[in-house]
């Protein structure tokens, strides 16, 4: 299947979610007022760390970012650009919150699209959708020791993302694959997110 | 090495291993109050996560529960199990530690069967029968901000996950390959560790 | 590139990295006061952590102590040599600060060297270097419940395994490719920490 500018659709999805999990990965990394190299480390961890586990998983060799700089830079411009500009946000914590969910939003479709790509069945798909947008932000809170995201009461994280990958699951065999089936994904996994930031 | 139905010994070992650890992760879930799907995703940490890691480390690929949908759902159904029965057991801990007992017992032999079959030498087969073991639980303990069983005063985790793979290593060259040495690897293993929750 | 007594100058420095940072491990095993398999558990997540990472990204197979017991032996030694002796030391903490300093100031060195042998570009090296120096050490304390001394404030750790690794790269386009660049890499990583500990 294949997307924009000849890359295939899992990879603009993986630079997609790399971006703003980065993104978030930066915010908490200024909340616990780390500098600038801290900044990347912890922005690559959460960046990466889904898809990284997916592909170890996966046996795909190499891993996606090895071999292509571009998503390390991509990480390290995220990570200072948060560095310069964080203490200018009124609430970190919210800003982290929706960027999240937005990158969730994301990273599921990724982990769905790759793993269909290489032909796995859909409790595979389903199970790499769960890992490749949930993983990152794990290590980040694990790692920064705060109460990991993924498993808070109530923000039914993990729900949402296998909501989505369902959904994908779905609409495939309803006879929407591809393109249409990985957006579907995407939505679900935001929609619920949402609602659970806004109403839960 | 062959067991039952045409399976190897080592893959009977690594379901009954998972079934039993998946037990316990969502035992552990239910203590953290989580919803289903975070149920489900403690259990699968816990269920395959040393056996995924010795795998990684082997090179095996691909890990032993991709491509074989049937580990995921019997951890799914084990965790829908424990979601909603749980609150019928009278102490969920003391539960969660002798069920703990039975999973080592079974994992440590299931490291030791797949590595002893891949021709790797007896430091390697110590080391991997104590990854298969522990390291499910560990990252069940790290994730849940619990104080890590393994590493634990007292218990001596991982010193009965050792004698244990060392008992199997000892049998073998004492000529007791195969099934003998797996099982009195798994009898080792759970005296040990039974001897050190009802004594410890 | 080859070294002493025919081993590639990578392999030796994991031998090294593996040594210095098992005893750190061990360090931190008796500050948590576990027994002897404990000690050997700790010391060999501390000690082999960032090396296996680092082949678990790039591809390589089998990881590097897999199929090589010595490095098991090494750190299953070094273990017990704190076991028996961490009581006589006057401040444990301090002992791991600069053992840490260290090995980092080894381990940097030999992701490095490691990664330029497969081929990779500038900021794969980057990147593996820094991996390489702060996985193992933040593991250990992510499983043993410590503040991470790779992300406490004011230690700059992985800003000095940054600048190494990047010391390296430099030494290697200036045309001292080899040894040099990583002696060059091992001084300033050294250097920089060190600074960081006594005024830091």
């Amino acid at each position: 299947m294949s997307g924009l500018a000849g890359l295939p659709v899992g990879a603009i999805l993986d630079y997609a979610s790399v971006l703003i999990f980065a993104l978030t990965g930066a915010l908490v990394a200024s909340r616990q007022q780390l500098d600038v190299v801290g900044f990347i480390f912890i922005a690559a961890l959460t960046a990466v760390g889904g898809g990284t586990l997916r592909d170890l998983l996966l046996g795909r060799d190499p891993v996606f970012w090895v071999g292509r700089p571009g998503f390390i830079l991509l990480i390290a411009a995220a990570a200072v650009l948060v560095f310069f500009t964080a203490h200018l946000l009124e609430s970190r914590y919210r800003a982290l919150l929706w960027l999240d969910a937005c990158a969730l939003a994301v990273a599921v479709p990724a982990g769905v699209a790759v793993t269909m790509a290489l032909g796995h069945g859909p409790v595979i798909v389903l199970i790499m959708g769960v890992i490749t947008g949930s993983f990152g932000g794990l290590m980040r809170d694990v790692v920064c020791n705060e109460v990991p995201l993924t498993l808070k009461q109530g923000e039914l994280y993990l729900s949402c993302a296998f909501a989505g990958a369902a959904a994908a699951l779905i609409l495939t065999a309803l006879g929407f694959a591809g393109l249409p089936a990985l957006i579907g994904c995407g939505l679900v996994t935001f929609a619920l997110r949402a609602g659970s930031l806004r109403f839960g």
